[in-house]
Formats: structure tokens, sequence, C-alpha cells
């Protein structure tokens, strides 16, 4: 197994409850694949999604971090959601809110039946709804699919959270210089919005996309 | 050094000219720092910011990943822009459009000036600005930060793109099922917004944000 580092600075920040790992997790659906191959680190962008406690990935048999992770090497996979960038009155205490997920282990290639049901789910979660609306995949597209899954083990993750305004530094309540008056620290909120559609070249301007779609535009 | 995988599925997406990696770079803000420690993988999201040919990195110096870089461990810092979900009409051909880029190397750990400049410069990158609107980092501050360069060396990157429609599939041009007409396909784009503001509780609600801050708003 791998040796999970405990969160020694900001542990205020850690989230040691796997619901709220889970949230972290289904809140996404790129995360950061990394893995080691000869000494080296590995890295690479991957669509994800949980599957009550393992995450499933997958991506061409020919992409070499993922390859690499389907041979056993020991991979960390990490989540993060940006959700703003806090302003505080000094660049030390300036900072993020985020919320991020590590999750460490050793992945499992899938095959046959157990693959064609981990595609599944994985579109479920990044266009839920979707696969029904599909032809189910072909021997030959599973064939050149590398399906993983990562199994979510307690003690082999980390989760940590930042949230609400600037620490006090300065200028804020208690700070040394408080006397003199606030300046303005705050947080600018980022968050990710999904439209507009485009549809294919190909598709006829009148026609409406699928419920699947529909719902993901709506928050649903 | 370390070995950079090639590219060799999609090369296509594949973007070779430093100007794409510097594009795909300054769009984002966070980036996950991938290194080794004792044969397993670590993995740490971190504000960063580019200078020049180099990319900025700091964090407490408690740090696990980020101090397994500094005592030059190697390293793969991945940067992702998620811009769009493609849906197309079998979950083989169903993708992300995405821009992302992986930099290889050994990160160095800035000390004394270098460092206050290096964090002036990454603070630069967030907000562009808002260094000169606070005072200087203190000795103490400095001294409690841990401010790394990684340097951007030709052969030690990669980067890839993939933007447009989903692939034509079964129902679009050329595919086996053309004739039966087109079913929706296309792309559902995701951005990142800025806003709103929340100021810090301690602020008074009339008090205007610095230029910084609304630049920041206004996407300049």
């Amino acid at each position: 197994m791998s040796s999970v580092p405990t969160i020694r600075r900001h542990s205020e920040r850690a989230r040691t409850d796997t619901d709220e790992l889970h949230a972290i997790l289904d809140a996404g659906s790129v995360g950061v694949l990394c893995t080691v191959a000869g000494g080296q680190p590995l890295a690479v962008p991957l669509l994800y999604g949980r599957d009550e406690d393992r995450i499933l990935l997958h991506g061409s048999t020919g992409a070499g971090a993922l390859r690499a992770a389907a041979e056993r090497a020991p991979v960390a996979f990490c989540v993060t959601h940006l959700d703003g960038i806090v302003v505080a009155d000094s660049l030390f205490e300036s900072s993020a809110n985020y919320r991020s997920a590590v999750v460490h282990g050793v992945a499992r290639a899938l095959e046959g039946e157990a693959a064609e049901q981990a595609v599944v789910a994985l579109s479920d979660r990044i266009i839920p709804g979707r696969s029904e609306e599909v032809r189910r995949s072909s021997r030959k597209e599973l064939a050149a699919t590398l399906v993983l899954e990562l199994p979510i083990v307690a003690g082999q993750w980390t989760a940590k959270v930042r949230s609400g305004p600037p620490a006090a530094g300065d200028t804020g309540p208690g700070g040394p210089l408080e006397a003199e008056g606030p300046m303005w620290v705050g947080v600018v909120r980022l968050r990710t919005v999904a439209g507009p559609l485009e549809p294919a070249p190909w598709v006829p301007t009148d026609m409406p996309p699928p419920p699947s779609v529909t719902k993901l535009i709506n928050g649903g």
C-alpha cells in the first residue's frame, strides 16, 4: 500500500469524513492521475467518475500513465475545485478557496462485462442518463479502451477544503493596523458554468438536444 | 533529467509550440504538482504562475510534496482546462474538450531576494497589480514560505488540446447510419466565471474593491 502523507499544515482544512470525500469527487469530472515509471513521475488529466467506493477511469490503451497504472504502478489521483481567489491585505495571507482530494492506491484494469459496466457508470457520472440514449459499446471499442478502477480505501486518501474570508491579517479584527481602518479584502468567487450548447455542424439547427444534455445544462 | 513520454495516442492533439504551452499555462492559476517520494507518487494542487521560462510555485514549508520537490525529487506539474463535454452518438466517441500541459523537470527552492521577487511575480499572475496595493512581505513571512521555480525546458513538456465537435461516429457524415438521419451530438461548453465578490465581514459594505480586484472581475 502506498503511504499517505498526513496533512500537517493547515490541519483545520483536512476532511476525514468519507461523505465529504465523496462530495468533492462527485462535484468534478476531470482529475489528474499521477503515477511512477522508472522512478519518474507521470501525470495525465483524465475524465473520471466515482462509483460507490471506487474511482473509474478510462482512456486509450496507448496512454502511458494509464498503462503504467494498469500495470499496478502506485497512483495518486487528484481532484481540485478552485472556488475562489482569497484577496488578503498581504501577499502572505492571500490564498485560494478550494476543495481537493487525493486518492492513493493501486488501480486494477477491468475486462469484459465489468469493463462495459464501468464505461456505462463512468458515462452516467459525467452525463447522467446519456448511456441509455446511445447504443451499447461494441466488443472492438471495449478492446481499444483501458478501463481502470481505483479503490477508495480508508486511510489511503486525503481531502482538504478552504472556504470563507481571508485571515484578519494586519487590518482586520485584532490586527496591528486595525485602528487605521479596514482595507477591502475578500473573496473573488469562481464557478464553472455549463453552456452554451454547440451542436455539431451536421445537426439540423431545429433539432432539440437529448434529455441528458438538457438536464446537464440546467444543472440537473 | 526526467524522461518525457511521447504523445502516441491522438497525436493530432499534441502541441509543440512554446507559445501554445505558455497560453495554456497562462490561462490557469491552479495545477497539480506530482512527485515521487520513496517510490510512491505524491500529488498536491497548488496555485502557480508562469514567469518567462519558469513555473513559480509556493506553499508552506510544511507541505510534503512541495518539500520533496524542493529536495530535488523529479516532478511533473500538470495544468488542465476542461472546456467542454463532447456528446457523441456512442460512449466510445464521447470525450472532452480540454487544454492541458505537463511540465517535467526538477524544481529549485529560491531564497532571499529571488524568493521575494518570485512571490511578487506569482501574485501578479494570479491577481495582476495586487502586489503594488499591499505591503512587502516580511522576512518572517518569507522564511515560512517555500518558493520553487520549475524551469520550462525544451523537450521536457507536453501539451495537448482537443477542441471542436465530436467525431462523425455512426450517424454523422460518412457514418454507417448516416442515411437514417442525424442524432443530436455536439459540445456542452464549460467555462469559469469570476464573481460575485464576497467582501470580508469586517469590510464596510460601501467600500469599493481595489483596482486589481475590479479588473479581475471584469476579465481584464
